[in-house]
């Protein structure tokens, strides 16, 4: 076999294309078996045939497996051909099922009086022209098929099928940095044959996508490009580029410097944080170029985008068809073996979840940054609250949690590291765009703000010095905490975290009519991302039943169980002067959240008050809104 | 006098424009005295003239204030007319000294060669042309003056004189909602002669500006219009007008419509709650017309607007000298009778501070609905909640404190009447805005985002209910809570929600170079808003020591006195099921802010362990950034 690795060519099209021709020539070129679909039938099918009785679809099935076997028990040894007309997606679907990523489908297209022409001229062959008209009436043009038009004679069609399959890449990535490069290892370690590009910088970038081909052996079939048309012809059409380069501006101008070389029909993936509305807005931009975008949230950091991210691909639900054996071959896979990837809703709602998921990492960080400050005033050494946090991987394990250990541990000769790391913590701005899309929405998920602004409080570090010496704290920070207590406001801290971030989407999803799945969007964060924990497994199942975490009879009795040792934690810890503003917001929020009736009738008033701006009654259940002169002491 | 108040009409401009003749016809048509200022010279200066020396400036002071003088006791009786040079702004600002807001400047504009020609045809009068050159250099063409070619016939001149200020009005107001009803009504009882437009909508909003007009007294004066371009025709050039009409698309409608019909040097004013950012885009779109654009918050609510709100406008400086006399009088006053109005800075820094106002006002306001539900748990009847306010006068008292004792005070027959109030809080979006805006700039202002989230989960209430019956609150929300404690804590919270405040301001003025003051915009914010107190004057004079509340020595006496008990407070509602979510942000920032190791180490060691995004140390003072491969044991 000359093909890269094993695949199995589908030759399709209407009757009368050639694909018999076609797949003779090739099977030659490439030294591959060549089968024609049409001598696979079984005998049933063969027999109504030959009585001229059309086939139906249930006729259909049992060939369509029979081909699909073939291809199967073909791959094991070496690549194939099947020349199958296979018009309908339905059909291809059960074509390719269990071996999306070895199929590349190739379409014969020509006009109908061409075609027609060409049957009328074949020997002992007559086509009634209702039927070829039917034919190209069922033709559902599949989007990821290399079309080739017949206008060409065989030996130039099997020259460029020869070209694409040998020649060519099947999957692109543009920009090298940390990221790229692990998803760029990980395709290849997949099998795909994949280029790789980078721009040339002088003097700071330079021949980086071949320098990165060399280092490492899975990417010996990769084609290394620092220029971007050569990258952009090493392509197999439809091409299908990812772009792994820094959020913002720069992928306005890379697509910019893209569209030039692009062609209809070709897929240009965002794998970075880009935001929801810049991914709507580029949707719109390359629609009316006909070339499709898909704005994937990728989390996993470095690690997981190697061995296997959890990806949330967002946009056209067609265009994501074209990339989803690839995406779906290098993300995780959840504890049932199914990727940790799927289409997740229209628009730029991939991008916008990732928002959400980063935003509930802020706060599962900032919570296990709690727990370590509250652990350290009780005199525990990092080991020893590492060993504390091990203890816990029963009840709330996750992937932050082990690496918190990790940290924990890691020692510099006789120092422990994290004693000598500045407190000072940085953003890279989806935090930012977490707590800023729930105030736009207008859904209190406050403990993303809770999170995010403590890092921004961190910074201040100076003056955290000097009003440390103003303000003399006489306060010895030590306390009895209860270790078991701690344990359990944690989880129940994490618990409202996930519910916020959860309530966000549904509402997003709600105003924007994306239509998101909570349940599946919780399945896709079982693996591969860094907020991935046993917790988000069960909230996968929980989302089968209701979409509010506090509608489940399992989760209210969890909190129930919970609540007094938060209350206890947080109300110790203020009095010791730690701050802890995401456990407090926590408990804020699930006191607020379970409070009939809060005091927001005081602002009512207030506002109706100073401003007139009037306010409802709760024995009116029509909603009027009413106005009163505050200042009359009237006491009718 | 047959102007419509009184008014001292400079005739201003070079030698020889005829500043003489123009004052003795207008004074025969509006039978008010004019006066040559060349007259009221001190015996020195005509001696230094006689002979041939050139007065100085300290010669013209003297010769100024007389005039000024003058206008001030014709005044008392009558309008007047006063013809003077008065080149530079120097010499203009102690004419009118005390009497802005009477003053108008006729300022005669002629070429070079057509004044010198009209000079030299006088009877022996012949003036050298380096002496006219040396005026003309030395004229500030002042922006508030209505400017007249001498090529028009004296008659000419004294009738378009005459038409400005007998036939036109001096400020024009749009939009007559609640606060733009207030401010019309305001400008007319200060006695300035107002223009009012609300557009025409059929059915809807029809001669809604000749109703108001009919409905108030003080409004006998003012012309109304509902056909925008009589409207802008109905006032003195350069125009001044006021927009007050809802934030947003609104303002941008408004002024298309309105930029046909304005001229160069009219000057519009946005009196909304709009965007900065929204304002520095008009700014920049306006100036391109030679159109002056003020974005000046507005505070009060509508009494406020009625009897003197604060102002707050921002954009070019010398725009605004040109509305300073309008906007400062109707201004509430401090307490030394200064306005409530001052220039804050440039481009949309007006409405920046306004955001920031109402982000502090929502806390003010959350934190009094805090207090009182607190109180509420300890079995207190409005009545009795309002009796403690009342007694905390003395330590905190403010507007808001004020209205909220009215508030509990009020009842409809044997109810009070806030316990018939829905418990939903509305907001308007500079809520939205001063979060988003604190967020973005990446300052930790993080009660405003609590106070806002709080009015979101109020609006959850039919999800609140259902949690209150799963959850069975099985706390007795009754605790002892002490008064006097109670009253310390939210003190304390006050002073650290106005330290955010400011501390927003302060570091959006550094960022955006905007040289704000600190402490003028404290005075500004001591009467006429909303929250106005005796804290903000106290504020006042802290902000001319120190840019940061918590770097004076007096407030970190204070906050070292009070701190105990709102630690006490905060711990204990918490462990009672309150939810108090801006006073326990108060608490954690303080704890926070006073940490000089926070845990932010942690959180910064995860980044670097799953994302590479490296870390600094604390040891090493170049700032120099690493990575350290977390998962190798290794221990040296």
């Amino acid at each position: 076999m000359k093909t890269k690795r094993p695949l199995v060519i589908f030759i399709i099209g209407v009757s009368g294309v050639g694909k018999s021709t076609i797949g003779n020539l090739l099977s030659k070129q490439l030294s591959i078996p060549f089968f024609d679909g049409d001598d696979f039938h079984p005998k049933k099918n063969k027999t109504k045939m030959a009585t001229g009785q059309p086939l139906n679809d249930e006729d259909r099935y049992e060939w369509l497996i029979r081909l699909n076997n073939l291809a199967k028990e073909n791959l094991q040894y070496n690549s194939c051909i099947i020349a199958s007309s296979a018009l309908k997606e339905s059909y291809r679907i059960i074509l390719k099922k269990d071996i999306e990523t070895n199929v590349k489908w190739i379409l014969l297209n020509g006009s109908f009086v061409q075609v027609l022409d060409r049957i009328n001229k074949r020997k002992n062959h007559f086509m009634p022209t209702s039927l070829l008209n039917s034919q190209f009436e069922s033709l559902e043009v599949p989007l990821e098929a290399l079309q080739i038009d017949i206008t060409n004679s065989p030996k130039k069609i099997v020259t460029i099928i020869e070209d694409e399959l040998l020649k060519k890449s099947e999957f692109g990535i543009i920009g090298l940095g940390v990221m790229g490069k692990s998803l760029s290892r990980n395709f290849a370690s997949k099998g795909f044959v994949i280029s790789i590009y980078n721009r040339h910088a002088k003097g700071l970038e330079e021949n980086v996508a071949l320098s990165f081909k060399k280092e490492f052996s899975e990417l010996s079939n990769s084609m290394p490009f620092d220029k971007l048309q050569d990258f952009v012809n090493s392509l197999q059409q439809p091409r299908k580029i990812m772009l792994m380069v820094n959020a913002g501006e720069t992928v306005d101008i890379v697509i910019e410097q893209l569209v030039h070389y692009l062609s209809e029909n070709d897929t240009v993936i965002d794998g970075g944080n880009s935001h929801y509305n810049d991914t709507q807005r580029r949707v719109n931009f390359l629609k009316k170029k006909n070339i499709h975008f898909i704005g994937a949230g990728i989390s996993g950091g470095e690690e997981g985008a190697l061995k296997g991210p959890s990806i949330m691909p967002g946009g056209n639900e067609k265009a994501y068809k074209i990339v989803q054996p690839y995406l779906e071959v290098i993300a995780a896979k959840d504890d049932k073996g199914n990727p940790c990837c799927n289409y997740i809703g229209k628009n730029g709602s991939g991008h916008f979840i990732k928002i959400i998921h980063n935003g509930i990492e802020y706060v599962e960080m900032q919570l296990l940054a709690e727990v370590y400050q509250i652990l350290r005033t009780i005199d525990n050494n990092p080991e020893q609250i590492a060993n504390i946090l091990s203890s816990w991987k029963s009840e709330v394990d996750s992937y932050l949690l082990e690496i918190t250990i990790d940290i924990l541990k890691k020692k510099e000769g006789e120092k422990w590291l994290i004693d000598e790391i500045l407190d000072k913590a940085g953003n890279k701005g989806t935090g930012n765009w977490a707590t800023i899309t729930t105030t736009e929405l207008g859904i209190p998920s406050t403990m993303i703000g809770s999170a995010l602004f403590a890092r921004y409080l961190s910074s201040f570090k100076e003056e955290r010095i000097a009003l440390k010496n103003n303000l003399i704290n006489n306060i010895k920070k030590k306390s009895n905490v209860n270790i078991e207590d701690l344990l359990k406001a944690y989880q129940l801290a994490r618990l409202i975290n996930h519910h916020q971030g959860f309530k966000l989407i549904f509402e997003a999803s709600k105003s924007n009519s994306w239509e998101l799945n909570l349940s599946e969007i919780a399945r896709i964060w079982t693996n591969g991302c860094i907020i991935r924990s046993p917790l988000m497994n069960e909230l996968s199942e929980t989302f089968k039943e209701t979409d509010n975490i506090f509608f489940s009879k399992k989760m209210i009795a969890q909190i129930k169980k919970l609540r007094p040792s938060l209350n206890n934690i947080v109300s110790q810890s203020i009095l010791n002067q730690i701050p802890i503003p995401s456990l407090s917001e926590a408990v804020n929020f699930l006191n607020g959240y379970s409070e009939a009736n809060s005091s927001a009738n005081l602002i009512q008033a207030q506002r109706d008050y100073f401003g007139a701006h009037t306010y409802q009654r709760i024995n009116d259940p029509t909603g009027e809104y009413y106005h009163t002169n505050w200042k009359s002491k009237s006491y009718d």
